[in-house]
């Protein structure tokens, strides 16, 4: 199988880097093809600007969509961009190495998503109407291709418990898995948190490996989080609400997965 | 008072643009002293990396929360992290103004927090005890001013409400809030929230402007998100978890807030 991962840390020699170094020397020994976007390696730039676009009028409004659905359509993207679409296509599974960074993604991560989910690709895909919503959350560009999260935070893990102060891992992750991920179509696996990172030693390195290895050779038969479809009749449209009768009496992120 | 206005749209002709000006002519009409973190006019560098530190060595393994506890206590920071930081000082109150990108604040955005949130400054400030876990949610550096977002989004107020697909808006919003605002010690203003912004004419942004307008006049008398303290009783310390007697059967988000 063909697997990206998308890595987003700024020193090969931390912890994240010598995951990833482990991540891909497991996935090639079980007979994967691997691509590697290291962001920080190639200096991506992070912000999504007017520049995106090879062919716009310098004075023009710049609408960031509206833009993006253009230069997508015309074939006018930035280079960058379109090789990280083309390594997408080509990938089966999509893997995002990171470090948890104010609760969320680094900011060079969250610019490869805003520039490279262009309109057309992962999102204003598909009809919309009254009976069907788009193509996203459950269908869309990625669908077919699994995805998975690599996480490291250096809270304990009973900081990101059901009722730890930061909030639980998952549901600060829901914008992304469900967000990210499912929204243009990928089957989201349960993600790879390590809390800690700064009370690691040889041992527990070695263990985490373990895990992390387990769960790459996994990768195709895990069960993924069963986040609801939006176009089959759990949700109204086009409020896309969830029906009375589904999930009756429960609100927020958790009543999203079946 | 002082207020900063930290923004992120990269046009300045969009309705995030126009809304910018708006806030800041109402602040200056009200005999405030306003300052605006423009961060595309700024070309502000999003990514975190070791180029922000001035005095560090080439080929030193970069660890990020380290480094910018040197930088910070040597007052080796590059330059612009240190002009926000002496911004963040002056100011009163901080409003964060950027449109949701996937669920988010844009790359720029996120990369201004993660780089001018110094280790010393925004984290890792304060002791750290069986009684005491540093200062912060609800102490900390920022302690006694206000913070607010101003947020504008494409989907409809209803994919953000309870049983939307896209999750509680406040839920969507609660690692900004409570992650970036609340942690570092700001009282946080509940948010100003502009839905379906394909849909603006002249009479709905009026109408929009008039209720911004309205926000900001009561920038000094709105009542704070009652988020908990974190060292005051209500959580177990170091696993700062929620006692068993704080909101018991309640789990996530919600249960952080009085």
């Amino acid at each position: 199988m063909n697997i990206l991962l998308v890595y987003a840390h700024p020193e090969p020699k931390s912890l994240n880097g010598a995951l990833k170094d482990f991540a891909v020397q497991r996935l090639k020994d079980a007979g994967h093809t691997v691509q590697v976007s290291d962001l920080y390696a190639m200096n991506w730039k992070a912000a999504l600007d007017p520049s995106d676009s090879t062919d716009r009028h310098a004075d023009a409004r710049f609408n960031p969509s509206l833009e993006s659905k253009h230069a997508f359509e015309r074939g006018t993207q930035s280079p960058d961009i379109a090789r990280e679409q083309d390594k997408l296509r080509w990938a089966d599974a999509v893997i995002l190495q990171f470090p948890l960074w104010w609760f969320s993604m680094p900011a060079i991560l969250k610019g490869w998503v805003e520039r490279v989910y262009a309109y057309g690709f992962a999102y204003g895909v598909g009809e919309h109407s009254d009976r069907h919503w788009g193509d996203r959350y459950g269908e869309g560009s990625m669908a077919g291709k699994r995805a998975m999260l690599v996480v490291t935070t250096g809270g304990w893990e009973s900081h990101y418990s059901p009722r730890g102060i930061n909030g639980p891992i998952n549901d600060i992750l829901f914008p992304i898995q469900h967000g990210m991920l499912y929204y243009p179509g990928f089957e989201v696996l349960p993600p790879f948190v390590v809390h800690r990172t700064g009370r690691m030693d040889e041992a527990r390195f070695s263990s985490t490996c373990e895990a992390l290895g387990q769960r790459l050779d996994d990768l195709w038969n895990t069960a993924p989080i069963p986040f609801r479809r939006q176009n089959t009749g759990d949700y109204t449209i086009p409020e896309l609400t969830l029906r009375d009768e589904i999930a009756p009496g429960r609100y927020g992120y958790a009543a999203h997965v079946e």
